[in-house]
């Protein structure tokens, strides 16, 4: 029951109102492997980066059951690199840089010991790109999960629109799902969306939770309530990662399955942004995850007798 | 198990993207006597209003359970009225009249006939007024629910200090919160809230749903996902009317109960904004309400197998 990940591995610059994180690892697919590999392995990832990133994150991910056969080492260039700051409400940020480097050459290859996997995250990356690895698959996945951003609705809108067609579930925020369909009400966006190819839509609302869609149903997983959310990079992806993490792990797609891999997804987002980048990712075993799972089931948990 | 309400009445005129409601009924008073007295009667109404104020109303109210002998009618004035625009997200609105009229001279006197109610809602009005009626009540009630706003915060910070001190259960909405705190985390802010009097604070995020905060525990209650919010008026008023009025119905005023009452007024919050004003109220039945809690049972919940 194998996942590949599709995304960047990278360096980012972070400043948010509590401090600044220098250079440190990034990526949506660094994001997505180490959120996926606390319940699934192995997670066979699909990446580019330069010269400058360091052999300790590859190895660090190798001992997680993340294979990086497919991770391109490209030697004469650098790493994606941007660079960031956040503003006082942790919603809204300004991009201070952004250096391509290898990504411009991206052109990913899944190699043969990949062919087969069930499941395929297609983490936030040019929409060609993500189009082509769905090709690359002799067998199509049982369950394709796209994320995209608002960046590749305005540049690459076509691209986008083909992918989406191909994927059981997007993965959008609520600003992104409007953008999309011109709707400002998110039911009349999420229903446009699964008119478009997708079966299932996830609308990201950061603090305010997550909402799954599918053609008859609706299901919301809040956020965890935080006293600090420290550094909110890599929360979607950490999401995306706890879902179909959870997902690959118990071998079931159903709707009622994908409720549960909803506050996975919100569990490993909670965890990735109470400190800088990764870091918090990497500490938490399986006992911090259970308690998490728990607080999630005790946040929203209530007893009704219909009146 | 008497409940009582004290707040406005009064009218409104309206105007949406989606439309103009013209002069409607209207105050906050009447929006929790038509939510609450779906769970518990009597209710016990403590308002004013003016000679304009139709006797149908009146009658309708009397219908549904809810007593008025602490209605006070001038027969010299207009009853109070405010007119506001929303705008497109239908969370923010522009007030474009406000004519106080009756609620001048505001100075209510509770009968002996309310003297031992177990169930204490002081709706948005003057803090003044809403300490004056605590202190007039010989039996301290079981539970004083306290629904203030903005407004008060800025024009009569002291007096409303005062009142909080004095109640069990505090609402206000997100901004509120922060702005009553200097906390721009709702989690900080709660816990400083809490310190100031109430037990319990609940904290409105209009379609992001609500949070209930007591010292140790939080939960989280979210908004129906709705095609059209078609008018926000009221939901607030809705919401604090369903919430005491399924506890005074239930007389269990634990956390855990707490929890089931505030997804009873997220649902009678939900049926509120589907129509202009007070209308979608007065139409829905039991079965109706039913249903709708059902909603919120799928909407939220999920099994989950510690991983």
């Amino acid at each position: 029951m194998c996942l590949i990940v599709v995304g960047t591995m990278a360096f980012d610059d972070i400043e948010t109102p509590f401090g600044k994180s220098d250079k440190i690892i990034g990526g949506s697919a660094t994001y997505v492997a180490y959120a996926a590999s606390n319940f699934i392995q192995p997670v066979q990832q699909v990446s580019i980066v330069g010269n400058d990133f360091p052999l300790e994150e590859i190895e660090n991910l190798k001992k997680r059951g993340v294979q990086v056969e497919a991770v391109e080492v490209v030697t004469d260039k650098k790493s994606f690199f941007w660079s960031g700051k956040y503003h006082l409400d942790m919603n809204t940020r300004d991009t201070l840089v952004t250096d391509m480097n290898v990504l411009e050459d991206f052109n990913p290859v899944i190699p043969e010991s990949y062919q087969g996997a069930d499941f395929l995250m297609l983490g936030n990356l040019m929409p060609q790109i993500q189009k082509n690895v769905i090709e690359q698959l002799r067998t199509r996945p049982k369950l394709i999960v796209l994320d995209t951003m608002n960046f590749w609705m305005d540049t690459a809108s076509d691209d986008l629109k083909e992918v989406i067609a191909m994927v059981d579930v997007l993965l959008v925020n609520d600003s992104e799902a409007r953008q999309l369909t011109n709707e400002y009400s998110i039911v009349k966006a999420a229903r446009k969306i699964l008119q478009t190819g997708p079966k299932y839509l996830i609308v990201k609302k950061g603090e305010h939770g997550a909402l799954l869609f599918n053609e008859n149903s609706v299901f919301f997983a809040p956020a965890l309530p935080l006293e600090e959310v420290f550094d909110p990079t890599g929360a979607g992806d950490s999401f995306a990662g706890g879902f179909i993490g959870y997902l690959a792990k118990t071998k079931d797609i159903s709707f009622a399955n994908m409720k549960t891999a909803i506050i996975v997804g919100s569990a490993m987002a909670s965890f990735c942004v109470e400190k800088f980048g990764t870091q918090r990712l990497k500490e938490i075993t399986k006992a911090d995850i259970d308690v998490r799972l728990n607080e999630f089931v005790q946040l929203v948990n209530f007893d009704i007798d219909l009146v």
